[in-house]
């Protein structure tokens, strides 16, 4: 990762400068970075080349190479992190074994694009389409675009087999592991059942704040940073405080990652997001701002919001109604307010949770990181 | 499982009666079926208690629980047999661990039902048009078929995730498992890949032998027979020998298993089946019985069956057509003759082994009770 992109990662507010230490975490996040995306690296080079390539699959290979080498590496980081916490000192296994994640997370983005029809991902078509692009080109018969899905439901299957593995490879003792496993196995399952829950949303609904935020920390909060902070230090061996104090600080700042997510989805720039501006709008996902809008809306405001919703298309004025109800109601203020909340809520869990100084600082500038992203 | 489906199991060739052992063999089969079905059903109750009936999925839980309890368990006997083939006797764990299979199969099928567009499996509603008649009873807005398409998926990641764990704690030693777990990677990449290759099929082209034999033996071959079989012996710590062996064995009853899955899709009576007959001419399966009547058909009769597979719909008339070229041209004689093959060079296979006789004896009668099968 070179300076620019550093800089980016860590937004406007973050400038990775000055002598309040910044410099050297945002060093140390870049080194960290690089570190996961060369073991997810080698790792999939591996498989595709045992697995995918004898069988004549050199794109869906490449396509595998390809995915994963473009993340922020989030949930690899707050895995180490939590392998830091119990104060082991740094380890290649235990970074490789954090770096699994970006596995994970790839089933989870491959698989959720097809079900939500997503054209783009991470600023280039999305897997399935790819995919579909390569059933055309080889001159198949039948649907294209039914081969892409089936074809990435595939991909992520295989993702999903890997990261296991590369969990299991990674070195780390198998004490270690043990005590990862049921965690691993709950974290899965959540995921899919998270997801299934967001399926069930009715779209032309208006969603309740409680509802939303509930899959919101099933779906994304939880295995964004809670549980891979928990896995980490499970694998370190942290006590039960420690473990209910990374709990705490994983559940708030999982919140706040999404509700800066779902704002970014609303009001994103799509030069930095990679996707176009109000694309949850149009897509009328289930999002907190949305669900506060509705709340915090009167009551011809929230009228036209219902009856936006209700619609067949949302085109781009009804994304700009929106997004006007959204910031004229408070509730792009409130989720604001929101976020810094958690924040602060999650300063104080670690100021209580008495980890080395290194850790403890690293995990609050993770905290500004996650919440203050522009993309 | 009750005497008159022991009966069927072990199909018109193996009345399950006399004393040659058969029924001794119908007892043993019926009880381990029992066991499987037994601890299969024990697992997943367990984990929709904890996982799905606290979201509120009591549907997507009872169909999971439904779904397992028809199978006829053939890979978790293989499992099992593998174990016994290492002279360590009977164990309950090691039986846990072989049930796990049921699991991971049930993964493949939900999820090449979704792919196939499948409407019916093991004799009602495919799990993805379960799940759409939900979405539609529960007025929720969107598309049925499309939910229940991508609930489906879900459900086969939950199983998927859930066969792992299973055989994690199915209590067998942590040497077992360390000894597994590269076999298990394997099979479960195997069979996304022999999925890829088998939507990569041209579909409007009748496919050669040589390439359906491929995908046939990985897609549904190795992981039916072989790889359980190496799995339940490399847990119980078999030789190289015995390994090699046994994944002769397994590799022949595999195809010879396939090969009658393939006669049963075209030929096969709707009322053991559960499927209507000729399905597999109507869904333009690429089997390995079409590709011989392609090779063996006259020009005329092969072009009739080309024509056939390059049209729009392939209707009533088109599958007796099919089933006519198949059976002129020697084609379903063929099958028959190379199922006949595999099993008498898998007998051999056995006697050279030198197992325990009864293991030998069990081996020998379930690749008979494989490929004599009538569903």
């Amino acid at each position: 990762m070179d300076a620019e992109q550093t800089a980016i990662a860590l937004g406007p507010h973050e400038p990775g400068t000055g002598d309040d230490g910044s410099a050297q975490f945002a060093q140390w996040l870049a080194h960290t970075q690089a570190s996961v995306r060369g073991h997810v690296d080698e790792f999939v080079r591996a498989r595709c080349t045992a697995e995918l390539d004898p069988a004549g699959f050199s794109l869906p290979a490449q396509l595998m190479i390809d995915f994963v080498s473009g993340g922020k590496c989030i949930r690899s980081v707050f895995g180490y992190l939590g392998w830091l916490c119990g104060g082991v000192g740094e380890s290649e296994p235990a970074l490789r074994a954090a770096a699994s994640a970006e596995l994970l997370h790839a089933f989870a983005l491959v698989q959720d694009d097809v079900m939500d029809e997503s054209q783009v991902r991470r600023g280039r078509q999305a897997a399935h389409r790819r995919l579909a692009a390569w059933h055309t080109d080889q001159g198949l018969s039948g649907s294209s675009a039914r081969f892409g899905e089936s074809a990435a439901i595939l991909v992520a299957d295989l993702y999903l087999v890997w990261a296991e593995r590369m969990l299991r490879e990674s070195g780390v003792t198998a004490a270690a592991l043990d005590r990862a496993w049921p965690r691993y196995d709950s974290m899965r399952s959540e995921l899919a059942v998270g997801q299934l829950a967001d399926l069930s949303n009715d779209a032309n609904r208006v969603p309740t704040l409680g509802a939303v935020m509930d899959i919101a920390r099933r779906k994304s909060g939880n295995y964004t940073v809670r549980r891979p902070l928990e896995l980490g230090a499970a694998m370190a061996g942290c006590d039960e405080t420690v473990m209910r104090l990374l709990g705490e600080y994983g559940e708030v700042i999982g919140e706040a990652f999404q509700l800066r997510d779902d704002l970014l989805g609303i009001f994103g720039d799509p030069t930095t997001t990679g996707k176009p501006t109000g694309d949850d709008v149009r897509e009328r996902k289930a999002t907190t701002v949305i669900a506060l809008a509705d709340q915090l809306a009167g009551p011809s405001d929230r009228a036209r919001l219902r009856d936006l919703w209700r619609g067949q298309v949302i085109d781009e004025q009804g994304v700009a109604l929106a997004q006007a109800v959204i910031t004229d109601s408070g509730a792009r203020q409130r989720a604001e307010q929101m976020i810094g909340d958690r924040v602060e809520h999650a300063r104080w869990v670690l100021d209580v949770a008495d980890l080395e100084p290194s850790v403890t600082d690293t995990l609050h500038r993770m905290a500004l990181l996650c919440t203050r992203r522009t993309h």
